[in-house]
Order: C-alpha cells, then structure tokens, then sequence
C-alpha cells in the first residue's frame, strides 16, 4: 500500500511539487483514489495529498472500513479529514520529518501505523533541503 | 463579513447543492477568497465551504491576521484547515445545527465568535429537513 503513496509523492516531485502522496484504500485493499500535493502544480493550498486522495476517490458513504496511507505524518488538515469521515485506518511513511495530528487521531479511535519508512524520510529530507520555503508554506509555517 | 458568506450558502443551494458558504477575509476586511460547498456540483467531497474559500484566496504566506467567516461551525476537516494554516480569527454564523471543532480551536489560540444568527440556522434547518440523505453525507455519518 504505501508503493502506491511514495509513486504519487515521485510524481509529485517529477512536477515540480511537493514529494507527499497518498492513496485511500478499501476494505478488500483495491484503491478508491490516489493523489499527491499540488500546490505548485495547480497553484492550490487545499490539495494536500490526502485531500487529493479523498477528492479522487468522489462521493462515498461510510469511510470506517477504509484506509488512508500517506508518506507524511498527516497534519491537523488531513487528520482533520481522517476524523470528520471516519476514516477507520491510517498507515504513515515517516512522522520524523514532520509530525503533524496523527496521535490525536489515534486518541480518537483512528487505528494508525507509523512504518518510518526510509524512503519516506529520504524524500522529505532531500525535499525540505532544497526547497525549505516552499515546505514551510505548504505547512503554514 | 457574514452577508458574504450567506450569499455564498445561497448561491449553492440555488445550484442544488448544500447550503454552506464561507469567505475568507485579509486584515483590512478585504475578500481574499469566497466560497460554498461544491460536494453536488462537483461530486467533489473535498470541498466545503471553508475549503473552497481557502482555495480561491491562492497561495499565500501568514494567516495570522486573516478571518474565516462561515455560515456554519466548521468541522473537524475545516477546523484542522484553520488550526494548520494558523488562521487568526473564526467567524460562525451558528453552530446550533451542527458543532464542529469551534471549541477545540478556541482552546488552541484562535479567536472564535459564534453569532448565532437566525438566517443561517433557517438554512440548515430547511436543508437537514428537505435533504437529510445529502446532509449526513457530506458530515460522514
């Protein structure tokens, strides 16, 4: 499962973008939307990669049985998605870059694995180094 | 600042979708992105008034001095948008149909007011009541 969200942050990165992605999953694990951050691309601050995954996957009713997987930490946006649709399960690449809501979420219920992931860290450490400007807006900071 | 996002709610309603409208104000009361939500128009969840406001202001750097002003309480996704980006100050026009996350945003710094105003609860009222279906949808219950 997090394959799917570490091609959407190279995606991402291969734009021009911010290296994050993610994708929602369903019960039997087929993907119901995948997406990375588009900030850049679509000069878009609401198009976080879980967000765009949430937005890909369209309308639905009932998020307990899915799972959203992101490469990052999700921060207080996402985990504020995760918490407001019931998103049952979340798989995070890396908190160590970024640590954003993820132990709320668990605090509320959320199943949530944090696999610290090496390729995950690599791709925001090399991110946030060259382009530590355009990370702290993504961020708000 | 609200009358802005009441004309918001009613331009989605008129479009068959759900009444929720949202601006987002700069320091000296300017508009610098309005908004409803979109989850009808176009079968996009990601989408609520607070988002849609959020994105059509564009990038930008600091919230601090910023002000959303909403029809409704925001929810945890919309309370996480304002609680990441450090929006400054919360504008709601009720939060007597729906509670979100107003008071988890007070307690973490942000000037909220809730102004409980007649109009917006009439919205959600006739719309909870005509579409409930749509309603529960859109909060993920």
């Amino acid at each position: 499962m997090l394959a799917v969200a570490v091609e959407e942050a190279r995606a991402g990165l291969a734009e021009g973008g911010i290296p994050i992605g993610a994708a929602l999953f369903g019960p039997d694990g087929e993907v119901l939307g995948r997406g990375h951050n588009r900030r850049v691309q679509d000069g878009d601050p609401s198009m976080h990669a879980e967000t765009a995954a949430f937005r890909a996957a369209g309308r639905l009713r009932g998020y307990g049985r899915t799972t959203m997987v992101t490469t990052l930490s999700p921060c207080w946006y996402c985990s504020g998605l995760v918490r407001q649709f019931g998103i049952g399960r979340v798989v995070v690449g890396e908190a160590r870059t970024f640590t954003g809501g993820h132990d709320w979420l668990t605090a509320n219920g959320v199943a949530v694995t944090v696999l610290d992931d090496p390729t995950c860290v690599r791709l925001m450490e090399d991110f946030i180094t060259a382009r530590p400007e355009l990370w702290f807006e993504d961020i708000g900071e």
